[in-house]
């Protein structure tokens, strides 16, 4: 009999915040990924269609981390409808030496939340220009929350533009925003205004239609790109990436088959066999990042394994630090 | 707050067993196969040299049925000189209809072994002659014990040769299924003899060789050949597919990549593009199974998630009848 350690949402947010702890160790799990050892298997994905569900797995193996996990997120959207959440998910945690299982983290999507606005700040840390005054968040959903938080962390910008089809969805977002940072969060109707006004925007919306036009890009320009994680969905216009002066990827295999860089390549606005730099690269600066506060870039995230690996390995440790967890024999 | 059902192994050995109902249950999840209408990802797969480990996660959905699972396994090889077992995993239940975690499966391999083993059973009840008398099991493992008392089910063979490299194993093997099935078992150092005198063989090893020459093939034999489940892996002389009147594929896209039929295809005595038969049509009558009792045929099984999603879900309906489970809330 050994023991398994079960730690519940509730356990796992009051041990794991999105601050700047969480994004060094997405950083890492980013820098790890740029090493070349990290063995990250394409997502596994089954498409639901009579139960309008879909489910993605996702795992990584970093070498030096005590511990890997495999995530798997369902997605029902027709859920919200007999009154359950959409979306839920768990990570199951092995031990990196034994593949013994060290803990179920019955997160609900908490830590994904948290890995992936953390990637939001790592992108925004090594490419948005060094001072961001204005922002513009794209969407008022969660990640349009946590992606303002985090990136607010690391770009403490002053004023931030919030745009959502749903103005009073952008102004319930806005609120919370501001209650967390502390910034002048507003929503607004001008989308093409508030871009062009901002020298960081970040992108959180499940778009199938490109919101951001390519005119609108303009020099001092940081974009996140994070909403399209399947194949089909963007946010940015398809020339938007040739545009910018550098366009990052989370993973080039991801992006290039789910990401911005998937409708950009069935556009013609990107070849085929595009090989940017990932983000790993630009952090560990084995590629080159902004070069000028004038530039133009956009980094492009579909999520990774990696993240889920860093940030489950740190919250096991967390938990545990803090005496955290329900024990079961298996 | 949401209940969710935590089964360990000893519960689930207590209420699921290798017997006719399991058989019929992975039986089941052939014939949805053969339908057309199962969503089954490729085999999620990350091999870990470092640590001398690898892990693999399979999934299916299957139509109809109240769930589906998503199963962990993974193989650490130097467990053992630690004393830690070097195979475990465990599957994770979804709601079919709303992708909500129902139950967490500890099962440590069992479930996987059953349905593994069941398989067998279904290949021997539709593949094998009518009659067998005598049958031959290559391998002193588990799968050597489990396949041999699920053949035995489905073809109560009178005689059964066990053979393996190590004889005192071998021994041990026939003692242990003479108990469970009554016949006689025997452990024999002649493997070609054995087959040739067989009705039925199973091939449970992870060889990477060929143990089965394609010679020994003769009119009226049934091989299932479980062993090989990675690239590399394989038992049966590669000419011997082609020998067979008859090859049948678990998965076809499987078998291609990490069966019998991939290294058949590697040494150019199967067509890379064959397209033989699975399972599922030959139990649903969309494919002809055996014609006489002189046929010879072949039988190639990597596992598939189908087999997991079919004997999870009777699982969990098993230990919810039987009062067995604890409940943890997510």
């Amino acid at each position: 009999m050994r023991d398994i350690y079960v730690l519940s949402e509730a356990m796992l947010r009051q041990c794991v915040h999105l601050d700047l702890q969480a994004i060094e160790v997405v950083e890492g799990a980013f820098a790890a990924l740029a090493s070349g050892t990290v063995i990250m298997p394409p997502i596994m994905s089954m498409e639901l269609h009579d139960v309008h569900g879909e489910v993605d797995v996702k795992t990584a193996y970093i070498p030096g981390l005590d511990s890997f996990a495999i995530k798997m997120s369902p997605g029902f959207f027709g859920n919200p409808k007999v009154g359950l959440p959409s979306v839920n998910g768990l990570m199951i945690v092995f031990a990196a030496k034994t593949g013994l299982v060290e803990a179920l983290l019955l997160d609900n999507g908490y830590l994904t939340d948290v890995r992936t606005a953390a990637a939001g700040a790592v992108a925004a840390r090594h490419l948005a220009p060094e001072r961001v005054t204005t922002a513009t968040v794209v969407g008022t959903g969660v990640q349009a929350r946590l992606q303002s938080i985090a990136a607010h962390l690391v770009r403490p910008f002053k004023t931030l533009n919030v745009w959502g089809r749903d103005l009073d969805k952008a102004d319930a977002c806005a609120k919370d925003i501001t209650d967390a940072t502390g910034a002048d969060c507003r929503a607004v109707s001008d989308l093409e205004a508030a871009v062009r006004a901002s020298e960081l925007l970040v992108t959180t919306t499940p778009a199938r239609e490109s919101l951001i036009k390519a005119d609108w890009l303009h020099p001092g320009l940081h974009i996140t790109a994070m909403g399209s994680d399947q194949a089909g969905k963007h946010e940015l216009d398809p020339g938007a990436l040739a545009k910018a002066d550098l366009y990052v990827c989370d993973r080039v295999s991801q992006c290039a088959a789910l990401g911005e860089l998937h409708v950009a390549i069935d556009a013609g606005t990107m070849p085929a066999d595009a090989s940017p730099p990932e983000l790993g690269d630009i952090v560990t600066g084995k590629a080159v990042g902004r070069m000028s506060d004038n530039q133009i870039t956009v980094c492009d995230l579909t999520g990774t394994g990696a993240q889920d690996t860093a940030i489950s390995t740190y919250a096991v440790k967390a938990a545990t630090a803090a005496g955290l967890g329900t024990i079961i024999q298996a």
